[in-house]
């Protein structure tokens, strides 16, 4: 359902409504009063005759005309009666302003879910709880009671108050920009993350999606959603609770799940999403994006007028943002000198010195002659602009205001961006206020400005790459094996949660993956035979469900190269298995062929609680597990996403061969990453698999121990994988 | 010399006075009498008779009384005439704003050298050249053409006027706080980044340092002056130039040298120096170092009016800074608990939950209880605190300054700190305007806030530090063999800039180094010889100046066991040296037993260009190559140090002893990098050496390699290394 007649409502009513002035219930009908509603407000309580000139209804349903929306001011305990007499009225949606749910703990969640099935019985969806509201600023449907909330095109979700309250006031003092929709999604347990995002993917009135996230419940969905929204919009997003001490806060705030920063930050990569660290970034990098041009080739110049900012910029843009700061073309150079003093810096970065002191409008010119530049595709304005006039002389602020009007220009006509830096922007000359009047972002941040020219430049990237991967199709090649099935269903019927090692490879095998399917020996005699059949070097382990950790019980042997050996060597199992574990289900020894040596490396899945399905991959050894260099990509990968991750390791060049050795079969590790995707795809079952570890040679890779763990038995929520599939 | 009379200037003439008001020379003197400048001015051009009411003299030679300081507003070619009158005079020091020098490349360098060889003849003393000049706010001398600079106890030393500018207009539109001096030291062509410092140490109205640096001539220097002001105030520093980009733009500002960022990170942090890397954060570091006190144990708490500044904030203090956000006492909760609604976090961080929407003061209650917990060294307070009259109700306010005198006074009480967010900064609420007058950091900015805390907690932890080193005294075991000074003196002698194998070995053997003395074999009989004698397995490596890379010359083999192999594979290493270098000097072949294996490690010196002797360390193969998992140091280095360097490195653990391996031999890859410091000490002739593999056993380590690049002939500027000693 969409949340048309929710976030666009042409009616609300106010639960809760009050004649007393510091309650939520009054302060939001002089809010929409005040704001002027262009819809109709409706006053809600039985214990009032009117309120600022509404009558009061006793209840919803005693409403003559249709209501969308209701505002629910009053306490938790009230919250089922009065959905139920929603639900009757046949109105949309509800936003949610209690408190005491899921963020309490315990209690809270009985509670929260009992007001999640309430909502779901008489179909009324809603926002919250424990949100500070939502807004349309077309409409001026304000629910918050936060008055003169600047208008503009990013819409606004948080799921903190407080941080909404922080851009908007940022948008109020500092910017030209501002909101066409805010939503506090608070507690998320009706309507989703995703479901605001498809709203504003629609909205022609929204040009950017900013989002403040402490946690998602549907991770998944939200990606999807994601990946198609910013294709058209960009999605900027900080996701705080990071550390434990930020889980303990969030967790006391919503109660929503944080997540792994390093498997979100890279889903969120790949899903479009810009990403923010600093808070301070936020609000600047949505405006930014909101209204400049992006960055195709990222390749930008900067144009100061002293060294300080230009050096502290180039160091930022090419160390922190991975954005080229390219030389200029001679003939740039050549007319750049023609207007310069001959002290002046005509590379990249341009250094004015001194030459626009008497006449600033000469930055507009240098502008004009840099953008025309083949080898640029931006440029970074840093130092003084805008404060000459304040700074030398009061008359240079007429040139400053013609420069600014000429570069306005120049963005419209070159459709090249522009970001200026400079440190006289909060005491707003005119000539600033001019430049954002042209959508010129103005930061007196040198930091910030850097940012958002690098953000430009970021989702330039992205969607050039896009471009490339226009094709791009998940490859669904596996489909489930029957004897696959058969051998999940049997060691569910057994109870167990941990599939035996011959079982696990034998899946694998099935699937087609580089893994021996080793027999099981149940006597010396057999060991031997099929040591002899193999004849090669052998290992033995033991085989049993109640043996997880082989190595400590003693049950692995490697290679083993005479029969003598092996002989011992199954007995000598045999026996410390049975002193490891007396009552163990011993089911035998599987005898496999020693892997010849080559690179080892590591491949796992899991179940992420915000994501889903993921896929880890990292070199073996030390580099795990002391460097933890690894990779992770919610799943399903594409091949071309398989690749990426390899190569995104910090230990990855080992692959290309290090010390005069040949490149290791980077394709067959992409394939083993795909067939890994394809079959926690083909068996839901699965809740986590182990390939530790994995032989990579010059051809080929082999699986040496592969563990496979099924969930729990109750089924999870994530959405049906396939669903990513363009 | 002191820069007492220089700085501290009780008379100043102004060499190119002048009565256009557009020229510096009237811009400089009008400025000295706006900002009522308490000592004399003089104003020096033989051309006019008098300008702004002062009589023109003809040359400062010609000024009856005494001249501290003189200001060179006159073009680059009129220098060394002004410098040899100044001289004569007796002026202590000249402020030269020219520009056209080293920063314009080579003929700049020149004329650079020009000026410093004049200065030095006619003992003058000399800020700049290319600076934005300098101000003493004690005495209103300034010399800078700004006026209104704020004043106060911080001192900022830039070698980028614009960033002054920045950071003077950031103190005057958003701080309480300003400067006691500001110098712009240009190219630092005569008085040195090192020599303000030392000013600065003894000013007693200065509480804080701040610096732009670009690049510095003397590093050594500079570091020794600031590890000994860091333990009396603050030094705060952000250094440009990292990027090969900023080098650029950098080098065409002021032609300084930029330095490797990794071997300034770790220099500067043991010289107790606080670097900044965002530009934002630099002025706010040195307002809250300047005034708070320091947070002693590194234990924060934060005091929050919603969950996402408070979840925020968590992340940003203990992910990035490293600061503990312990939970709080039993008791600390339980009284918070008391005065807080039940929806309250009482956990650290603090959240109350809406406690304090109908009286603000209730902020200065909970901070007395957070702050009076043993636990707590220092509280960070987000959110909305001083915009509680503009966000709720007008009255709110008195309740909200009544808060801030209590807060301001309980800093002073309790001896910790507190920094404060507040999204209404900007706005500037009395009530925060209130805490500004108790020194309460307050900022607009939840990362910069945060980042304040931070170093109080980063000053803490160095203080702290500190006091547990305070007998630490560099240990000079080495002095120079005359055997090793023989060998360096032969080489030198015969043009080599390499040494030998054998030889560089020799000089780590003389010095008690883990090494094997090989002889070097001449013949086949000869290398069989030394094999028996050894008896054990041997490397045969070829020994000629002639050949750097041994190995690209066929000139190595290992694992040499039999007679008969040593004596084939001696025949061989000889001609395929004579293939690879038919005109070679071929000394011999060396035998040497082989390493028993272990872990391959790798040590490093080299001479930095800012901070002289380096010493670098790292694990071998990939992690080095791969990985650049490598550790810096400005030598000399101490025993703590050297054990610090060990441990920094990402795969340190290893060492640790991983995969049930027991340790290896940490201690004595310590007394290696002693013994290297002392070498590179002992021997001022040594450019670079390189020890690559070590290999480290559980006991002991051994040199298996060993490599000595003695300097160019040239000698070095480096301050001697011992000066360096306490």
């Amino acid at each position: 359902m969409s949340l048309e007649r929710i976030l666009n409502a042409e009616s609300v009513a106010i639960v809760g409504a009050s004649r007393t002035e510091t309650k939520r219930g009054f302060q939001a009908i002089r809010t929409l009063l005040d704001e002027k509603f262009e819809g109709k407000i409706y006053a809600v309580n039985p214990k009032e005759k009117s309120v600022l000139g509404f009558r009061c209804y006793d209840r919803v349903s005693d409403i003559e005309d249709p209501v969308d929306l209701v505002l629910i001011t009053t306490p938790a305990k009230t919250l089922p009666a009065v959905l139920e007499d929603c639900g009757k009225k046949g109105v949309a949606g509800a936003v949610i302003i209690a408190g005491g749910f899921r963020e309490l703990g315990k209690e809270g969640i009985d509670l929260e879910n009992a007001l999640i099935a309430a909502a779901q019985k008489h179909h009324v969806r809603f926002i919250g709880p424990n949100t500070s509201g939502m807004i349309n600023l077309k409409t001026n449907l304000n629910l918050v009671g936060l008055d003169h909330v600047p208008k503009g095109d990013i819409a606004l979700i948080s799921q903190s108050g407080n941080m909404a309250l922080t851009l908007i006031t940022e948008a109020k003092v500092k910017s030209r920009k501002g909101f066409s929709y805010y939503v506090g999604v608070g507690n998320e347990s009706n309507i989703r993350f995703h479901e605001y995002l498809e709203f504003f993917k629609n909205d022609p009135d929204t040009k950017a999606i900013l989002m403040y996230v402490e946690g998602m419940r549907e991770g998944r969905r939200f990606l999807q959603e994601a990946y198609k929204t910013s294709l058209l919009k960009p999605i900027i997003l900080l996701k705080s609770g990071r550390s434990s001490v930020g889980q303990r806060s969030a967790g006391s705030h919503t109660g929503a799940l944080a997540g792994i920063s390093e498997v979100s930050r890279t889903a969120f990569q790949r899903a479009g999403i810009i990403t923010v660290e600093n808070s301070d970034e936020l609000f600047p990098v949505a405006e930014t994006l909101s209204n400049a041009p992006i960055i195709k080739n990222n390749r930008v110049a900067i144009l100061a007028d002293g060294g300080g900012h230009a050096t502290i910029a180039a160091d930022i843009l090419t160390d922190h943002l991975g954005v080229d700061i390219p030389e200029l073309d001679e003939k740039t150079r050549g007319r750049l000198q023609k207007i310069l003093p001959f002290t002046a810096s005509v590379v990249n970065p341009v250094d004015v010195a001194g030459g626009t002191d008497t006449d600033p409008s000469l930055f507009a010119e240098c502008a004009r002659i840099i953008l025309k530049d083949p080898n640029v595709d931006g440029l970074l304005m840093v130092g003084l602009f805008g404060g000459y006039g304040i700074r030398f002389a009061d008359s240079l602020k007429w040139k400053e205001e013609d420069a600014a009007h000429q570069l306005g220009k120049l963005v419209l006509k070159s459709g090249k961006p522009i970001v200026v830096h400079s440190l006289y922007s909060s005491i707003k000359p005119h000539a600033l206020e001019l430049l954002r009047y042209y959508k010129i972002p103005v930061y007196d941040s040198l930091d910030i400005a850097c940012r958002c020219m690098g953000v430009l430049s970021e989702r330039g990237r992205y969607l050039g790459e896009y471009h490339a991967k226009v094709n791009f199709v998940f490859n669904w090649r596996a489909k489930e094996k029957p004897e696959a099935c058969q051998i999940i269903e049997t060691a569910k019927a057994q109870g167990r949660r941990s599939l035996l090692e011959p079982e696990a490879k034998r899946i694998f095998k099935l699937h087609g993956a580089p893994v021996s399917d080793d027999p099981i020996a149940t006597t010396a005699d057999e060991a031997v035979k099929i040591f002899l059949k193999l004849n090669c070097e052998v290992a033995l382990k033991i085989v049993s469900p109640d043996i997880l950790h082989k190595s400590d019980a003693g049950g692995v042997r490697l290679h083993l190269a005479t029969e003598e050996e092996v002989r011992r060597a199954f007995k000598e199992i045999m026996a410390s298995g049975r002193l490891y574990a007396p009552e163990a289900d011993i089911r035998g020894i599987i005898v496999s062929p020693m892997a010849e040596l080559g690179l080892e490396i590591i491949i796992g899945t899991k179940i992420d609680d915000q994501f889903g399905p993921v896929i880890m991959f990292g070199m073996g050894g030390v580099m795990v597990e002391i460097l933890k260099d690894v990779a992770f990509r919610v799943l399903p990968i594409s091949t071309r996403s398989a690749g990426k991750m390899i190569d995104e390791i910090r230990s990855a060049p080992i692959l290309n061969g290090v010390r005069g050795r040949p490149p290791y079969d980077k394709k067959a590790i992409r394939r083993l990453l795909m067939l890994c995707s394809e079959i926690v795809e083909a068996y839901p079952d699965i809740q986590e698999m182990d390939l530790n570890p994995v032989i990579v040679y010059e051809t080929g890779t082999r699986i040496v121990d592969a563990r496979i763990i099924l969930k729990n038995g109750q089924g999870g929520q994530d959405a049906p994988l396939s669903s990513i599939k363009k």
